[in-house]
């Protein structure tokens, strides 16, 4: 079922992680905005809108579209109740040993290097910000989306460690 | 949404995995024949059966189930056109950039540690025995089968590779 | 180069690894008091004497007992200035952007599943424990080392979620 | 031991992996003729003058030269029986279940996303031109650098085909 003249579509992959971004009220601000207090101790000229920048350009790389696709696909589809079973108690109810959410974001977080490993680690157990009210949301399925808002916060951050090292 | 409550469901997940390999007549005497010619030149001793039992253990743990029913549910989805565009067009036609079918196979393949890492991504390449018959099946969406299959003898061979060390 | 009828030395590794922890003033219920800290708030009746036996066992696995040597050789060259530059520089200054620590560290963080990555990350920012005194100990190159036991803790951490799952 | 002054020595570090490069007689032209030889089916207007800039540029990039310098420093110092035992005796013997060389090569393989793994399993395995070289020098301990020539491979691989998707 290979059709090799298909291009990866850039476009439509970038818009629908935006829209989802959207969707939960998770604005690129909010996101740079952690970025900023995570780096501002390193880069005391880093500014917000440099942040920001940081996040849009990730937000534009193929490999951070395809894991941010599935992870969004994952949660959305746990919710409508449409995953096979045990698959769909096991992401609704975020269990424990499940893991997958965590490798999926390492992979993002790690985009400029193992560096971003640290910051994700934290950032998933203090969940700042946004983080928090993705993660304290009783009423939707988030298992994967606190995860990818961190990832996508450890990545900026070491791209940004490595711009001024 | 989360519920502490709820214990991994151990049982369940195994069924899935197994029930998925039924259908697709993918039996574990064929996933350990791989095994087989992949470590019979390293340990003479070895046979068929051995490597059986070494792929039904690795078919029980939980980090393999985890990676597994992802791994299956969304070719599955991918095939019944259920999943959101463009990710659906991107699985479906295992597009060469995708790349996280063989970031959760790695996850699996170093189960028993880093060395499983070439063996994966040899036969990833290579596609013998029964992971040909699922790379060539124009059918079916097995854009993750043939990755969890390879990793699966991946895992195997590295757990077999330990114990004779 | 090659001797295909070497043993792995099983002993003589874990002899090296421990050697060193009690040069470093480092103990097994040290890193045990951690892993204890960490997970008696989801493991109500877990006992330190547990977690020991945890960090016992994982410190005797053999992909623990790679990893570990390297970190611990690699900081050892460096204090002694025996790397070739810029190495022993970027090790001995523990230079923010190098990365090769954390990268290490994550393979023995999740021995026991992607579960791990979170607690590490977490852990190599707050430093706990033995972990500071390492990390803030001014005449010693202890670059690898926080890492190291940062994640031993992670790794145990993993291990008991998935016993009580 | 850290002084934040240090600034990264991208030059220093860049030229001592190509100085070890020129000492190993590994040409920027023969791994590129490898890269050549593993994308031409897929791109067929690529050339190997193409190739050379890719692998020159990745050769450039920090996190490749972390992982390069460490691997590279790890064959030299066994080579001469300077890391301690069993460490020594284990890098000079390429034991079988190491698996850190593998480990530190993914990393590398990586740096253009997870679609460096399969080419990076299967270089390793099959050893095509300079790395057979390297692999069968039976006078050197060369354990990670056919995994370093590999993985340089799989990268510029990996580059090549997001290029062209």
């Amino acid at each position: 079922m290979r059709d090799p003249n298909i291009k990866y579509p850039d476009t439509q992959a970038h818009e629908y992680v935006i829209s989802r971004f959207t969707e939960k009220h998770i604005k690129i601000h909010d996101i740079a905005k952690i970025v900023y207090n995570q780096t501002k101790e390193f880069v005391p000229t880093i500014t917000i809108e440099e942040c920001e920048r940081d996040v849009i350009d990730i937000i534009h790389k193929r490999d951070y579209l395809n894991s941010a696709m599935i992870m969004i696909q994952l949660d959305k589809l746990a919710e409508q109740n449409q995953l096979d079973e045990p698959l769909n108690t096991i992401i609704s109810n975020d269990l424990g040993v499940f893991g997958v959410d965590e490798s999926m974001a390492v992979d993002i977080a790690t985009l400029y290097g193992p560096i971003g490993i640290t910051n994700f680690g934290y950032l998933d157990r203090k969940k700042h910000g946004i983080i928090k009210d993705v993660d304290t949301d009783k009423n939707h399925v988030n298992t994967f989306l606190d995860d990818l808002i961190g990832a996508t916060v450890a990545a900026a951050c070491g791209r940004i460690s490595h711009r001024y090292a």
